[in-house]
């Protein structure tokens, strides 16, 4: 069991209250004076989740897209977030993190309602946590309802990030596409509020879709097979569409497509690629071109 | 102007929203779907808001008590709260961290629904928030609403705790009710929710009972004496009582007990000191035996 594993088992007996879902989900869900509000914070720290050299703009951005994909794999409307802010001591630094972060809370309509500004030490690495809060506007589906039969879908491809991220690391003048799917991810609130209604599972992909499927398998109690690995063709232009490059997609994290299971019969509301089906009993089977291959020993990121 | 106060202004350009209260208050108010939410956040770094060598299990208690504290200040129920981790890399030390943390919620009825975990990278000055929510039952009193003639009150004696970190920094094994006042600070969520139909103001002494003072007669747009300084029989015991002493302890941060502007007609619904008055005007005065003494040059902890 790794640390984190540790440390999570003693925060699910601190947060023994209902709303907290066990910490199995992504959010919590607190029904309070007749609003049911979906809470959800994630801290971004220099050098674990974001390159040193990455523009602020774009921290800033990022820091405000995946915290709103959480809300929006539950359908819901963003209502406030508060900010956790450790000052640069470079002003202008500061300054394009928070028009970065402005113009994400901008574009999906989440107002900035409060937080915190704090002073590091000198030369410690910064790091920023957002606390989002939403209203659920239906349903709120979790992670664990998917059923046998159910096909799995995704709202976009996988694995722009990850190869977006190996560019900007190779140059941080690096640019395109991939290094936009990096850097500025769209969080799907529209695509999140329309399937809320009708998906039996849902969550982000940021982990990784291998990952990411396992675990919501794992929390329904079912089994999964993944047989497609949508690749963009952006992607396929930079790595072509080889087995490893699928499996490297299916690995890469920080995409922010949306996931979900859906009876097979029916048709997803929103433009999705199936990419797998649920059958009783576990585990995660992987089948490219419908051969079965071996899975890769570390199926996503599992960060810290 | 500090890079605080020049932040904060990119901050209010950014934070229009009502619910923020133009980030002139400690909390945010939130109307949404029928609730009456108070949020708030804070932040608490190594090196800056805590010694090192601090207790981990105190660590976790003051993070609860400073968030609990800016509801206690609006009178406001905790319904649920988000952590946001560093991991120590020392796991005794997450696990006292978190036992400490766990007291303070449970003791305060505040249960824990989520938040993030992240690793740090090596030898990194560690920080950690909690976002706060509470629901408002009743008012919710702003720093800015004090009227001319309204009497300004205290909970509890003021410069324990700074008093108590001076003697933490001496010797990490100091103990007694100083030390304890620093490392244990108790919110006064009983006494803020009697408060809150009654003051025309009201704010934690979180940064000095004379910086705070000043901050809620500029927000109410009145001038403010302050004419007593209440210390504890503890602190007279190991300082005296001083002028010295008192100014130090009015200038002193983390005390954590409710201020309130009460017009002078009213008795407090609650043990409260007086300790100065508001009027028409502008700016402090600091009265001690009845003479008016200068301004110290710092007010208080103009925490980063």
């Amino acid at each position: 069991m790794s640390a984190e594993s540790r440390i999570l088992t003693l925060l699910r007996a601190i947060a023994t209250d209902p709303a907290a879902r066990g910490l199995s989900d992504d959010v919590a869900l607190l029904e309070t004076g007749g609003a049911r509000l979906i809470l959800t914070s994630d801290m971004m720290v220099e050098g674990v989740h974001y390159l040193p050299a990455d523009p602020p703009a774009d921290i800033g951005w990022k820091l405000a897209a995946v915290n709103l994909s959480d809300l929006a794999a539950k359908g819901a409307k963003p209502v406030g977030c508060l900010l956790g802010y450790a000052l640069s001591g470079d002003e202008s630094w500061d300054a394009a993190f928070l028009e970065g972060l402005n113009e994400a809370l901008s574009y999906h309509a989440m107002p900035l309602l409060g937080g915190d500004t704090v002073k590091m030490p000198p030369r410690a690495p910064r790091s920023y946590s957002l606390t989002a809060i939403g209203e659920a506007t239906g349903p709120v589906p979790a992670r664990s309802g998917a059923r046998a039969g159910d096909r799995l879908y995704v709202t976009g491809p996988v694995g722009d990030a990850g190869v977006g991220l190996e560019l900007a690391r190779a140059s941080p003048a690096a640019a395109g596409p991939l290094v936009e799917a990096y850097r500025r991810p769209r969080p799907r609130l529209t695509e999140g509020a329309l399937l809320a209604p009708h998906v039996h599972a849902m969550m982000d992909v940021s982990d990784g879709l291998l990952l990411d499927a396992a675990r919501m398998a794992g929390a329904s109690g079912l089994a999964v097979t993944v047989d497609h690995i949508p690749l963009s063709p952006a992607l396929e232009a930079v790595r072509g569409g080889s087995t490893a490059t699928q499996i490297a997609a299916a690995r890469a994290g920080d995409d922010y497509e949306l996931l979900f299971a859906l009876p097979a019969a029916m048709k997803p509301p929103v433009r999705a690629i199936p990419v797998g089906r649920f059958a009783a009993g576990e585990g995660l089977t992987l089948r490219i071109d419908g051969a079965v291959v071996p899975l890769p020993d570390s199926l996503g990121w599992e960060h810290g």
